[in-house]
């Protein structure tokens, strides 16, 4: 098995664009298929994109490459992933962000508040890692379907906006009996579709609302339609599902949405089984860490080994890396300023690699103690991967 | 004094294109003519810049508007401002950042290194403020000369590379006698002219190498040319013209330069005074601050004043703001992640305005005491401006 799971990763790696030459060996399975194509374009609403920076999957899909982010800890917007459920509006909504309302629902004095409005009740900034539920679903062996990313479903955001206690509070509290908040987002959903079977609308546990913020800004500048501006629902430490974009209805309720993205959408279960409510939701993140140089190739001698880790919900406490393939591990450095719990952090460790193939692994650990396990359990969806072995790299030195 | 200050100050926000309206009284002099005019469009070699959010005052100098860059703590490098003192190089400098070499000089093996053997040394994230030594001019009665800046000749940048000392140890250490650093830029000196009387070489105390880096990521991509990719020179704390750009040599000397730009350029003298060696050099940047929102007009009721608070060489403390031009202050609040000693933070004020025109001003205190002055003491070319009453904003509410 590991054979086969290296074989995978190894083509992905290429297509992404480092090493095309190899891209093209013991290959099989529909989502190694579409890969192995042309590069396609940037689509019209994500022109603005780095095109050289991001695979683009399809028209709701865009990869940032394996390598691409730098050391920096931010991840520029140009590279951001992005993952729509459903296409997403037109580019009038954000032509005036401030004009934009969203309903707030289930608290005591429920209204409609335009973001000129929120921007008056108070501003907050929080750096955290948005990842795509499915990050990490083209190292399964079961092929499950769905988007084949590897590592690149994911980014470190600052996010600037109002926290929804704030709003909370300004509506007079909690109505009572709300267990849960609950995100509906501004898409336009197609005549003649039953609306609960494609709408985008998303229930956490009300308590996810202390540290979420209706966020107007991304990065220093307005959120791009692309990524949910003119306003977007950002819950720290939660998988990027439930971060609803062009959020129109924020409501506080005693039970989970209907909707079929809730339902039966994002739970985990065992390959072969069908999505079901009483699953566990795609909630909260865990641990994780991959490394992002080097990736394919390396000289002799010194190099420098850089990724990132975060700790999902927890701050993350440490992070390992391993040059072979998980016998023995090293302590990285964490660089640069650390941008908080709910963020991730670039590490680097210096080693010296021999000529021949070096298997490099990162393992983080959060504050809790939770570590990357070394394998990951198969499911359905292949979702929430973090196991460190499928996310290691093999790297040919001389 | 104060009136004509004042009158001056928002003609200067007007002009950015904020409120137009207002820019046509009371003016006079050469740089608020200048201004007056219709924007220019963005020179060729910054085509990618945000044309909404930067004002083009020539060829070469470029600045953020104020009330760009939000509140999320990092600017966005399409908004980061521009000043060249010689024209950039050709964008084939950055086609391959890994093969551009610097020569590293007062070392004891002094010897050139690429960007690709660099890379394989160590590497770092700084986060820190980038400011012109101009930034404020505008402000200043005397109209000196030089770009009129306001407050949008600064950013807060990412900056990830090699840490200095980690290069000087890898080289055997400074030679003896080494006094200052001193960076060489790689702009193409014109035919005819005397190099030593526009090059960029500035000189620095040696101990600032001990927070540089040599840089070849800026906010998560590699530098761009305008921002002097491959490799620039940053000197956290130190204002932009030590940040060299294009850096074509690293010398440790026992002299500063002999180059104009260090000889009698950046320096501080009385209005007046022709520029000397003996005058302070524009190194390190003192404490400082200003208000980014509202600047012009605010709704009655609820506001959220904000702006951006940094220590120059040392944390910032705290920020005060007042809404009645310094008579009464109250501490504002910080947002979002601590980015280190160098950079600078976002602050929030929450206030009730009654209508009429409230003076709004921010006053920043450092790690040491060190406070930002009521007023600022002009100087010959209005280097350093950090006097609070200058970079209030007369806001109207009604």
């Amino acid at each position: 098995m590991h054979n086969a799971v290296l074989h995978r990763r190894h083509f992905i790696i290429g297509a992404a664009g480092t090493a095309g030459a190899v891209a093209t060996v013991g290959m099989a399975g529909p989502g190694s298929v579409a890969l192995a194509q042309d590069a396609k374009p940037l689509p019209d609403y994500v022109a603005w994109k780095d095109a050289d920076a991001v695979i683009v999957h399809s028209n709701n899909t865009l990869e940032m490459k394996r390598g691409q982010g730098g050391t920096s800890g931010i991840t520029p917007a140009d590279q951001l992933y992005i993952r729509n459920n459903v296409t997403a509006p037109g580019e009038e909504i954000v032509a005036d962000p401030d004009a934009w309302s969203v309903s707030v629902e289930g608290v005591r004095n429920p209204r409609g508040m335009t973001v000129g409005e929120l921007k008056k009740l108070g501003v907050d900034t929080v750096a955290a890692v948005l990842q795509c539920s499915g990050n990490g679903r083209a190292f399964f062996d079961h092929e499950a379907s769905g988007t084949q990313w590897t590592v690149g479903a994911a980014g470190n955001v600052l996010w600037s906006g109002v926290p929804v206690r704030v709003v909370v509070e300004e509506l007079g509290g909690l109505a009572d009996g709300a267990k849960f908040m609950t995100g509906t987002g501004g898409e336009t959903i197609p005549e003649g579709i039953d609306p609960k079977t494609v709408m985008v609308e998303r229930s956490v546990p009300v308590e996810a609302m202390e540290n979420a913020i209706l966020a107007w800004e991304m990065n220093g500048a307005p959120v791009p339609l692309a990524h949910g501006g003119p306003l977007r629902l950002v819950i720290p430490g939660y998988f990027g599902v439930n971060n609803v974009k062009y959020i129109k209805t924020l409501a506080f309720t005693e039970q989970e949405s209907d909707a079929k993205i809730q339902q039966s959408g994002y739970r985990v279960r065992p390959v072969g089984v069908k999505g079901a409510p009483d699953q566990p939701s795609m909630w909260e993140m865990g641990v994780k860490s991959w490394v992002t140089h080097p990736l394919m190739e390396a000289g002799t001698g010194r190099v420098q080994i850089h990724g990132v880790a975060f700790g999902g919900t927890n701050p993350v406490e440490k992070v390992e890396v391993s040059t072979d393939g998980g016998q023995s591990w090293q302590e990285a450095r964490f660089i640069g300023p650390d941008l908080g719990r709910y963020a991730w952090r670039p590490f680097v460790l210096a080693a010296e690699l021999a000529p021949g193939t070096h298997t490099i692994a990162s393992r983080a650990t959060d504050s809790q103690g939770n570590a990357q396990p070394e394998e990951f359990e198969p499911n359905e969806r292949g979702y929430g991967h973090n196991g460190w072995r499928d996310h290691a790299v093999d790297v040919t030195v001389g």
